[in-house]
């Protein structure tokens, strides 16, 4: 069921796509694993999908609904009898099965309505069945392209930005792991080295969880774009050297002011960029922009267990019974934010206004 | 040769004393085991001194000073002759021996020649070899005690600068552990205690090498001080929740203009300070002024391997072959700096005029 590619000095290097159809089965870079060992899982049945998304063997919203979207084409595939209405029972109870993965996860309700939606239409205009599995498998591949659409605009909308020899300082995981390709804050690293055009990327680790290191500084190395990692308390001091010419981020959330919340961090990082006269990006596509949150204040700070912070390395390092305050977002104020880079184009300031007319 | 007590919710709390003389051995907490152990080892030779010290079980410019210069008086009392010669003799090679347990130590160096300079002088003097040995233990515990009550002094001039139910944030550990006791930057939430005031500190865990959850966190805790553990790039977000009213930090250096290098991320957390408007406060004996360094730019900042950043505790977190930048300090411009206490008062701007007359 599974692979292992060892990094070797001489791997060609190319972008990690962590979700992609493969010969009728589902192949799924194992996301728990990275950075140490890189393995690519391949799926067959609906029921190692579902433990692959409940596992957080994939992470990333979109990454986790393109999986399940596989999930149900892998059901429709297995269906050997000639009824369609057994075969769209079939597909269904995929659906129902594979939303029970994770409980919260948007995208992947969002991905699993599209694919009942679309088998239930397909079943009620007549086509065959042969045809209807084929078409099936096409929606989940257009869920897949249409994301790695949005990820790739982001991209070139945000290239203008950039330019040749220019330092990016970035945190988190806002990348290509966690969608179909590109990701967001990373789209435009991934197709500045398409074009030739070099960035020094900085990567914060971000602790506690380390998706910076774990994750950013891996796939931006395996692109073979030049990435330096640094621990989050040291962006400060790579601004004052004028290693850094911008900061981009993702975002969990934007409200409908412009306040964003990200991983924890980005509010600090955001205050020494205006500081340091450095613009501060937040790329995300339009379906993170909440228009129904007013401002930042209303989004609700998600705080986890302590024992990410006090026992995070494989050995504990605080000492026993302490106290922790353990945030995992931050909200940075319109205020700070340079310009948001959507599929749609970039907006800036007064963003009450501007991001609204994205919608219209 | 070892004690280990176990930390029990039942403990009485008081602060841990890193070094300590006792019935005619040097009593030393062995820091490297902090803070999952807490080990008082019991050294009787200069031979034990020389390996604690060597192999970091006692770190902390003064502490080890300290350390050394008992390391002389096991030398001194080891001796059982009846010459005084002989007994300088003695106790001559084992100030050079010490001095060869770190190689870089300012205050290793600075305490043990004071033990020498001691011991010749009392010779010289035609005192008799019991009291000879008797004053030389004097001087090492003068030493001591000369270290504990310029921390208490910084302590007391800072404490008027803090008010009960105050939140202050601390980085890295410039804490009692590293000192005789109470430490630099401790010192006033270790008097404020004592005169129960309710001080409520934050500690930035302080990447790579957490300082700051391993012997900060530890030591208040140990002392009762209510102090809470916090990830480095969480410290923004405290400061914006008005949780905290004053930052605190030491200082490994200050520049005759009032820059002040430290611990990484100690510029990250001035300029967070400044942009909500907290004091920022350095904490720090005179002999951490260096008037013969013009200003900050001129202070080296050193760069450690990066290992400290990919596998620091105890498994990898980062990815095979990743470029790494582990500066270990950062400077932070004078204009930063609200004020810098010391032994002698607390001082303000204009720095390059207030330091110098500090000396006067």
């Amino acid at each position: 069921m599974s692979d292992i590619y060892e990094s070797t000095e001489n791997a060609i290097y190319e972008p990690l796509v962590s979700v992609k159809w493969v010969n009728d089965g589902l192949q799924l870079l194992d996301q728990r694993l990275l950075p140490e060992s890189i393995v690519m899982l391949t799926l067959t049945t609906p029921e190692e999908v579902w433990e692959a998304i409940h596992a957080m063997k994939v992470r990333g919203a979109p990454a986790i609904g393109i999986a399940a979207a596989y999930g149900v084409v892998l059901e429709s595939m297995r269906y050997d009898g000639v009824d369609k209405l057994e075969w769209l029972d079939h597909v269904n109870k995929a659906c129902d099965y594979l939303a029970t993965s994770r409980p919260t996860a948007v995208n992947l309700f969002w991905a699993l309505d599209r694919m009942r939606n679309k088998a239930s239409q397909l079943t009620a205009q007549g086509n065959d069945l042969p045809s209807l599995k084929e078409t099936l498998l096409a929606e989940a591949s257009a869920i897949q392209a249409e994301d790695e659409e949005v990820c790739r605009r982001i991209g070139e909308n945000a290239l203008p930005l950039f330019h040749d020899g220019m330092g990016v300082l970035t945190h988190c995981n806002a990348g290509g792991l966690a969608t179909a390709k590109y990701g967001t804050a990373t789209a435009p690293m991934y197709l500045a080295h398409e074009q030739g055009m070099r960035l020094k990327v900085y990567a914060d680790e971000t602790r506690p969880v380390l998706q910076g290191s774990r994750l950013t500084a891996f796939e931006l190395q395996q692109a073979g774009i030049d990435v330096t990692l640094l621990c989050d308390n040291m962006a400060g001091l790579v601004m004052s050297k004028g290693w850094v010419q911008a900061v981009i981020v993702g975002t969990d959330r934007v409200a409908a002011n412009g306040d964003v919340a990200n991983k924890i961090g980005t509010y600090s990082l955001a205050v020494l960029a205006k500081a340091h006269g450095i613009p501060f990006y937040v790329a995300c596509p339009l379906s993170t922009i909440d228009l129904n949150t007013a401002s930042g204040d209303l989004i609700p700070i998600e705080e986890r267990p302590g024992h990410e912070v006090t026992e995070g390395f494989g050995k504990r390092t605080a000492p026993q019974g302490i106290k922790v305050y353990n945030p995992a977002f931050d909200v940075t104020p319109n205020e700070y934010v340079t310009a948001i880079i959507t599929e749609k184009g970039i907006v800036r300031a007064p963003y009450a206004e501007n991001l609204a007319s994205l919608f219209r």
